[in-house]
């Protein structure tokens, strides 16, 4: 900025920088929620950020992730499928001063499954806009903070700056299933003083959240016409008194003693959710296989490996209740999320507070309100910064609804707040330089 | 037979004609088990059969289930899939004297899907003999009763006889699942005074068979972030009380008052299974839905309508006891068997008494033993010759075990009492004639 400008106009001018690229910020966000970029199917958007990054003079990185680069890694989480084509983008602007501080701005391009076409009011993948809202699988999960990411640096550039330090601007794939996407980006020696992610939590600061462990268990039967059903063992309905006994798992998880404090007046911050089942190959068999899917959530400092064996020993007691698993026991293979939890909260070093503050104050010159803080009940890639490279991870992004439900929209008004403060956060954080 | 020969001598060339076919018997039995002939996979075995009966002189008719054929008739149940490639075969002797009974000889190509390969001690469509057992899927339900029934045949023309009436020899499909098969055959026109199933049911004359509905239950849910898990609505856990209310259904329906009278002192003849199951397209996502399979059992003269009416309020009003299923009721859709039940022992005609009549003596000379009966928890085809057709139906076959189970398995000393016993039958009932 211009020596002789105050700190209140420059802010002005970023503000109405952001304003000035809106609709194109809206019209690039629509753009990406029309790739239908669920797991292993992100190429296309990510050639299209990538060439929206090139555009843009970032020194573009595309690479497919490798599981040996990584797998050895503390974060790493088992993979589902095959990384053949799980491809990250990372644009990294080089400041020409490096006079103020490095800056990760991070956001995931995987959307999860949109479920049964029927339920939605109108495509899920022709994004629309409709009373502030615009509707779309991943619109608010997360490429509006995507969108936001990029747009807040253009608006920089707009009015004539850069940031003053080096930022890596980050879309990766497999936060929805491992956070392998992110992790790879750590191995490739992308780090930061502080990394900026926008997920959808209404404009409040994530002060907090909870680890996901995934796990499939994997059940066996007798089969057997279903005339002679009572010799037989039904491996479907065998998954209820296990399930029930899951359950009580969950909620002696949830018990304030074993609360991490910040989720202390959180009735119920660990949700365990069966998300998937298959099981029979014929009406008239009792089914000799079922399998369920379950995730479950942990408190930051909650030890994944104790978690495991707590997991394990409650399916296995289960089991033992059972006249045909007692002798065949559930199987239980963990595939996906073996994710620790992550409190910024707890995060007492100097440069997470002074991170904490410039985004506080990006809040309140944008709103004039003060910035909210949050514990929140998923699990967002900022582990990795936090937990794995020492740099505060700071969560923040729009208010979005049903996000993994039908009809997922974001609020446009508040993604236009999100890159305000984004843009105002840059600013002060990695200061500016002229173009 | 010659004017001279007494009632015995005839038996015991015939018993002794058995005999000498029975290892080619043995072999053609392992060489139609070898086809993996489940539901839509089997025109290459019905291409062989066809081939098998042309090269013995039957009058073969081979043709494709035409769905407008026979939708109207009763006994069509709702079709799963298509039948484009349906077909079944039937091969007809014709007698030149016509002096004695008619007869269908029915049986089933079509078999259940294997399950979980590594839970076969060798591959199910790869038959082996262990022990005086053939293994493979299909070998006892029904492959081995479709062996009996052509080198019945067989044996005859060995020695120089054939019946001396006409002989319908039926490999149908879609038994599994709806018997569409067998009444495509009665549609054809084939009728005759006696049908003969050998379908697996331990040498015991099966005087009543309980009937069978097929119906999926669609479930849907209020899919969320599993964060948000307890503003969703999880469409796998709603399937739990459905499933309760349904066995309590079961129990309701096989209470003393309610059996027929074939089945009084059977406990539990009708059997609720569900079969399969599929929910959910992502672990991290309260499931949005999920459709479960169910068979039920129905007593022989127990009205279909009014049992579908009863599931019907049964799944209903246990959807009104649920947060989310009370506005959006679960969704019934009937796929598969609206099977009635049939009892034989019912038929009070002079032809049906002469059928089993006949049927017993053959047993006896060929065993020395007295034919037992039963009331069978499983449906057959017999139901379309004796409700829609005026035709006794005789349920008599070899003993097998592991049906629709890992390692099924039929017992060779049984096929031949049983091949034994239908041509005896077939003498006794057609009367025969020099070929």
């Amino acid at each position: 900025m211009k020596a002789s400008s105050t700190d209140q106009e420059r802010d002005k001018s970023i503000l109405t920088a952001v304003d000035s690229c809106f609709d194109s910020e809206i019209e690039f966000l629509s753009e990406i929620t029309a790739f239908a970029s669920t797991r292993g199917n992100e190429q296309q958007v990510q050639k299209f950020v990538a060439a929206e990054l090139n555009q843009r003079g970032f020194d573009v990185d595309t690479w497919c992730i490798n599981v040996a680069d990584i797998s050895h890694l503390p974060g790493f989480s088992p993979v589902i499928g095959n990384y053949e084509e799980a491809i990250n983008v990372v644009g990294t602007h080089r400041s020409r001063s490096n006079s103020g501080r490095s800056l990760i701005l991070n956001g995931h391009i995987d959307v999860v499954p949109v479920g049964p076409l029927e339920m939605w009011t109108s495509p899920p993948f022709e994004p629309r806009i409709e009373d502030g809202w615009l509707y779309g699988r991943g619109a608010g999960d997360m490429k509006a903070g995507i969108a936001s990411n990029l747009f807040a640096l253009d608006a920089l550039r707009s009015i004539g700056f850069q940031p003053a330090a080096n930022v890596h601007f980050q879309s990766v794939v497999e936060e929805e299933c491992t956070g392998n996407g992110a992790l790879a980006c750590l191995q490739r020696g992308y780090t930061a003083d502080a990394a900026l992610i926008p997920e959808p939590f209404s404009e409040a600061l994530a002060e907090a959240q909870v680890g996901t462990l995934w796990f499939q268990v994997h059940l066996k039967g007798i089969p057997t016409h279903v005339a002679y059903s009572a010799s037989g063992s039904n491996a479907i309905e065998a998954v209820i008194p296990l399930l029930a006994a899951l359950h009580e798992m969950e909620d002696c998880w949830n018990v304030p003693d074993r609360r991490h404090s910040a989720f202390a007046k959180h009735d119920h911050a660990l949700n365990l959710n069966v998300g998937k089942i298959k099981g029979g190959d014929w009406t008239s068999s009792v089914p000799a296989w079922c399998v369920f899917d379950v995730r479950m959530g942990i408190f930051p400092g909650q030890d994944i490996q104790e978690a495991q064996r707590e997991i394990e020993a409650v399916l296995l007691d289960a089991a033992r209740a059972h006249p045909f698993l007692r002798d065949n026991p559930p199987e239980i293979i963990y595939n996906g999320f073996l994710a620790a939890g992550y409190a910024l909260c707890d995060d007492q070093s100097e440069i997470a507070s002074q991170a904490v503050s410039a985004l506080e104050a990006a809040y309140t010159a944008t709103t004039g309100d003060t910035l909210q803080k949050t514990a929140i009940t998923a699990t967002t890639d900022a582990r990795f910064f936090g937990l794995y490279a020492d740099t505060p991870a700071l969560v923040f992004g729009p208010e979005a609804e049903a996000i993994h439900g039908f009809d997922e929209r974001v609020n446009i008004e508040s993604i236009r707040r999100v890159t305000q403060t984004t843009a105002l956060f840059i600013a002060e954080w990695c200061g500016l330089e002229a173009i």
